[in-house]
């Protein structure tokens, strides 16, 4: 048998050369004829048999056709709407713009104080056992609650926020909510270790004097251990840093980077002043422009509105992104000698939808793994209920962040946010029936589309809600 | 001092470990804490210590983002302009449109089998020596200038042409020019051959006799030899073949395959459609909406409609260029049984201008390189000479099927054409002053945007000769 196939392998490759000579020698004869000939046998390179594979001219022709594209809406835009840049309204909005006011989102934000400090007062009084754990852990809660509610409640019935302050106060209280959250249960975690050692139940775990004897001698380390972290200096430098997770002993920078620091305060002042224009030149139009057929029903209008608001809105979130995650958290990292600078992962590279959520707000992911997830799972429930619970609280804090301040009580966020719940198991299909590219390209297209729809909903029921019905008919006539 | 050198390497080598040990042992300490600590020092991914490079998610992003961009438009186009497709129209233009017309077009196309079997007659009279070479190539050379003169005469005097049609014309007559030189040549290189190995002066190279006898009966190879090839059949495969360079055994495929055919067949018809309707729906519009901004050389409304008219026109270009290239040529060639299908290489990855104009279209630059720049090297010229000569008759040529069917006489499709020479020089610079990646993005620049510029220049023109300033001032209410 083997030896069949030996021949037989032998014959067609004698024949194959045979056919190679006589090509090569009809491709000699034809050579020796004068009459120059330049043409032999291939396929053309888009023909699936050539084996060509070589496109990457085409993605500088994309970037390049993008950035034509780009221009000329630059340039219509400029036409139709003249320049509707106005820094002074800027500063208008940034101060509160009512006259005699008392610039309620200032106090707002100085009335932060409260919380933080009785905090620190009874996680102190916690640390010495004045306070036993229950209660303290009462009182905490409602601290916590009080945090979250009271911006709700003082922006929906104090005259005088603006729509910029109220944004500011809703966003610095979430963000202390959070960081205060963490704050007390580390706080709680080392408060139970040092229980357990105490009373010996569990004899492997380093108690509290021996590592302070141990360690800090023998390896020139000084680390902070439990009760001595309860001061003001150290709540304010973790307030302060660009993270939601506390620790006690944060790792530092030795210097500050002159240069570096400068590069981030050119980038957040430029990219700041770009989403501004953006969203004043592009988005405020766009927006208007969409009320009357998004209210219509007329599919084909909204269609194209919808699409008209998607690239800059998304150009203003991507620029948005850098400034918030890479320029303005480097800048106070620098400053605050922080040495964790991984505010965010490759999420552009995201193949789902979870992809995306895990990698491009890493203070939250971590927090939400650490303070909402593994504590879940540690008390016994599924990690279906712990993602679940997580894309909850997330959605909540994206309701808040928009609701409150638009004083537009729609859940309109919240549906978006919870909707990725779906979105992900459908990507993770497409992803895994037709490769990674595409799974991308989903991910891509639930960004660019998902937040302006989002937004135009807003938009249309802001103005029923605080102009009626009547205004939305005037904007019929422009 | 190596001995030194050692010493310190090896004492750095243990600084570093003792850095790396002790911040090991800090790590481990703060592990061994109960705060959970997740911070480590590290740079964020957009920083350059981060060495992070993989940001391939914006390539999908780009096209994503293309594709939102080109389906707003759409949308935006239908609302603005309603449906202008209308495929009787088109009928309309190629079946000529003046009521008893005679169909100039058509007859035109007829007639040009005079000069084919005029240009064999001559070759046959050469070949068997009946005229010689003189008179010969003078009647050779008067043909081919009344192939190229016939067009421009006839379309410029005699009334029912319309612009398809004469586009038409134009084209098949240029082709014709270009193929019958091909013929003519290769069919004197074949009689120089012949006479110098029958007045025996060259002894090597082989003789007529010599070839028939040794080679066919060897390799079973039957090669058609010089005189043979002299009849109408041979010359019509050549006319009807997609190569612009004669010679006298074409390498064959052995069968037409089915679904190729069918395939190239379907592309053909669906992009010859898909052009259609980018022309009537977006380009005529624009180029319309153009005419006043050209006209009183405002720059802004007229880069606005540049780059309005760009991106269509780039994609119908690019349409245009593989329904062409790709599946016509491949079309006549399968059924041809025409084996060569080497009708285009990569330009698209293309560095420099150069590059693009030697790969987008092979039969003419096979053409050029054979039957113009060689021949001139070989007769002294210098290879700048050579280039030059080659771009002059290039930008003839665009000239030639611009401006003939347009009835426009003027020179912007030449000047564009000779304006490659210097950009081209730009190109080169740029390519190896800034990389690759920017020679490309220059040429992609200058195939975007040097096109409509042409346009509008002359659609410009051809309002002003054809209908007058009059118009111009109707064109400014609509």
């Amino acid at each position: 048998m083997t030896e069949q196939e030996g021949i037989r392998k032998r014959e067609r490759a004698q024949s194959v050369t045979r056919a190679e000579e006589i090509q090569a020698e009809e491709q000699k004869a034809r050579k020796n004829q004068h009459d120059k000939p330049c043409h032999k046998p291939r396929d053309s390179l888009f023909s699936w048999n050539s084996g060509f594979d070589n496109f990457t001219g085409f993605v500088n022709w994309a970037f390049l056709l993008l950035s034509i594209g780009g221009l000329r809406l630059l340039l219509e835009n400029f036409i139709k709407y003249g320049i509707r840049i106005d820094p002074i309204q800027w500063i208008k909005l940034l101060v509160d713009d009512q006259p005699n006011s008392e610039h309620p989102s200032i106090a707002m934000i100085l009335y932060s104080v409260v919380p933080v400090v009785l905090c620190l007062l009874i996680e102190k009084g916690l640390a010495v056992e004045i306070i036993s754990t229950v209660p303290g852990m009462f009182v905490h809660i409602i601290n916590l609650l009080v945090v979250i509610l009271l911006p709700m409640i003082v922006i929906h019935f104090k005259e005088g926020f603006n729509l910029i302050g109220a944004s500011c106060v809703c966003t610095i209280y979430s963000i202390l909510f959070l960081k205060l959250w963490s704050y007390i249960q580390v706080n709680m975690w080392c408060r139970t270790a040092r229980q357990n050692a105490k009373s010996g139940m569990r004899r492997q775990s380093l108690s509290h004097s021996d590592l302070k004897s141990d360690d800090s001698k023998d390896l020139k380390v000084s680390l902070v251990l439990y009760p001595d972290n309860l001061n003001l200096k150290d709540l304010y430098y973790f307030i302060f840093a660009p993270t939601l997770c506390y620790e006690l002993n944060f790792p530092k920078t030795v210097r500050i980077r002159k240069r570096f620091l400068l590069k981030r305060i050119f980038e957040v002042l430029v990219c700041g002043q770009i989403i501004m224009v953006i969203m004043q030149q592009y988005m405020v139009p766009s927006i208007k422009n969409s009320l009357i057929p998004f209210s219509n029903m007329d599919y084909t209008r909204t269609a194209e509105r919808l699409l008209k608001l998607a690239i800059p809105n998304h150009l203003a979130w991507l620029i948005g992104f850098y400034l918030m995650f890479h320029s303005w958290l480097n800048l106070v990292g620098e400053v605050l000698h922080f040495a964790d600078r991984s505010f965010y992962n490759d999420w552009w590279n995201a193949n789902n939808i979870d992809m995306f959520w895990r990698n491009w707000n890493l203070p939250v992911h971590r927090w939400a793994l650490r303070h909402l997830y593994f504590p879940m799972i540690e008390m016994g429930y599924g990690r279906q209920t712990g993602s679940i619970a997580v894309f909850f609280i997330s959605a909540f804090f994206h309701e808040y962040m928009v609701s409150v301040p638009l004083k537009t009580y729609k859940i309109w966020a919240f549906m978006g946010m919870m909707g990725q719940i779906p979105l992900s198991y459908i990507s993770k299909f497409i992803e895994k029936q037709y490769g990674p590219r595409f799974g991308n390209i989903i991910f891509w297209a639930s960004i660019i589309l998902g937040q302006p729809l989002v937004i135009m909903m807003y938009f249309h029921d802001y103005i029923v809600v605080h102009y009626g019905e009547a205004l939305l008919e005037d904007y019929s006539h422009i």
